[in-house]
């Protein structure tokens, strides 16, 4: 099968390596030359080129420039595809995605592979990146079961756990587990900061280890991140916040009343409940850019 | 001189380790007599007794019992105690332990060694956890001078850094940057497993990695830490609270309309404001109990 891979960052390089290694052939599209030159030396793609139409010979497109460019891309992308070919896309939010190239091309499977590094672009693609780690697709009523099929069978070759569920589940399970913990350690900073004695500022920033190192991690990390979650997943960032709120509040009034035996009790369902969320060996960050 | 240790679990029994390494004589007490083996085997003390009236050689006493035992362990101690005794303690809280013992014992100094471990109890005891730790002492206006250079004296000899500040101080820095993330933290979990949803809810738990991991780590770790904070530091671990609900109010607001401008200066900052509270080498975690 040709495979071909729009965008030559870190995901579309790494799965270039990873599907020439499968013996897929593979065709890929940068706008860089330079790009395209290093995804060859690199033996990411058996053909190159920085325009769509390398692309009029594969059955299936993997999708993966940012976020923002990706209804663009499709659209320019469009004149150039075989009527049959499988459309799919990378980026780590679904629902607005599907809503807006579903229509443009019904030959559509979201996709969101969960594997990244701290690393970007072609030098840091590798293969083995989606080895073990989740892949999750989000096929909806009206996603072709062959277009699906011929999918999830790519994707299996890469080694990837994979999970089916709607967009909604998917933009609601990791505005919980990726995105709301985004917000909520960035208002740790920046709770912190609004203290007005410098001393006790002073005292705190010395203070700090490992328990607020890990707690201000994702809070304090790229904006861009931060950004595309709120802006491309607003709905179920903003409900995971406002449910936050009020599990917030619960602990405030715990303390503020002096309600020990409530705030005990939450402190030992938090210790019983969090065993599940990170039972998985560690797997590489969802929180990676699409 | 001649220290006395009451206590020794990993700080009590670290102490005892590190100042007769230093020279110090030391004599611990224990209720229990296999702890009181134990200690003299491991070579934390030179002499250990489950009575209190070993301790009637000593110079300087480090009460290292758990703090809701602290203000009944002084007023059993002080009928065997030279009147010209030090007495300090190991609490991670200071303004209430200060406002308790000050007056029964004014050769009293407050402290706070910032060292841990995940291991509690004697066998956990180790030479060196103090080193290059901070290492707080809370003097007050009451405090005799002589008192707070003796404790910093032997303090130094632990090899940890020496903070002073008043117990106010400390209580509100360390609610900030130890207590105030595990009430957000544990708010994270919980929240979580308020999700409807089953579906979702089990993608959220097989998605979940290290952005989760890390933000979720000291809320779902053991509640009587939490509990100990909340109860003892709930001043200040209230107002921290209600200026991070502040805080998440004001990024729901970005949210909900849209503010993306504030929302991305918002994470800059943090970005930004983030360094200065990690920049120390990982020193051991604060959030280990008194």
């Amino acid at each position: 099968m040709d495979v071909g891979i729009v965008g030559l960052g870190l995901i579309g390089g790494s799965l270039g390596l990873e599907l020439r290694s499968q013996g897929y052939r593979v065709l890929g599209v940068s706008r860089r030359p330079e790009t395209c030159e290093r995804a060859i030396a690199k033996g990411i793609a058996d053909r190159t080129s920085t325009t769509f139409d390398i692309l009029s010979a594969a059955q299936l497109v993997f999708l993966c420039p940012p976020l923002d460019a990706l209804r663009p891309t499709v659209e320019a992308l469009i004149p150039h595809l075989d009527p049959e070919v499988i459309l799919t896309d990378v980026g780590s939010v679904k629902a607005p995605i599907v809503e807006a190239i579903a229509p443009l091309w019904p030959r559509f499977v979201g996709g969101h592979p969960m594997a990244g590094t701290a690393e970007q672009g072609i030098e840091a693609a590798q293969s083995g990146l989606f080895r073990n780690a989740p892949y999750v697709l989000t096929p909806t009523e009206t996603t072709p079961p062959d277009c699906l099929a011929t999918v999830a069978e790519v994707v299996r070759s890469l080694g990837s756990e994979i999970f089916t569920c709607s967009p909604h589940q998917h933009d609601q399970s990791v505005a919980w587990i990726s995105h709301l913990p985004v917000f909520v350690s960035a208002a740790l900073i920046a709770s912190c900061e609004a203290e007005a004695d410098p001393a006790i500022k002073a005292l705190a920033q010395q203070f700090a280890s490992s328990g607020f190192r890990d707690t201000s991690r994702v809070g304090g990390g790229n904006p861009e991140l931060g950004m595309m979650m709120a802006q491309y997943n607003q709905q179920a960032v903003l409900r995971s916040l406002l449910t936050y709120r009020d599990t917030l509040d619960t602990v405030i009034d715990q303390l503020q009343h002096q309600n020990w035996d409530a705030l005990n009790r939450q402190l030992h369902n938090t210790a019983r409940d969090r065993p599940p969320y990170v039972a998985q060996p560690v797997a590489p960050s969802p929180d990676s850019p699409p």
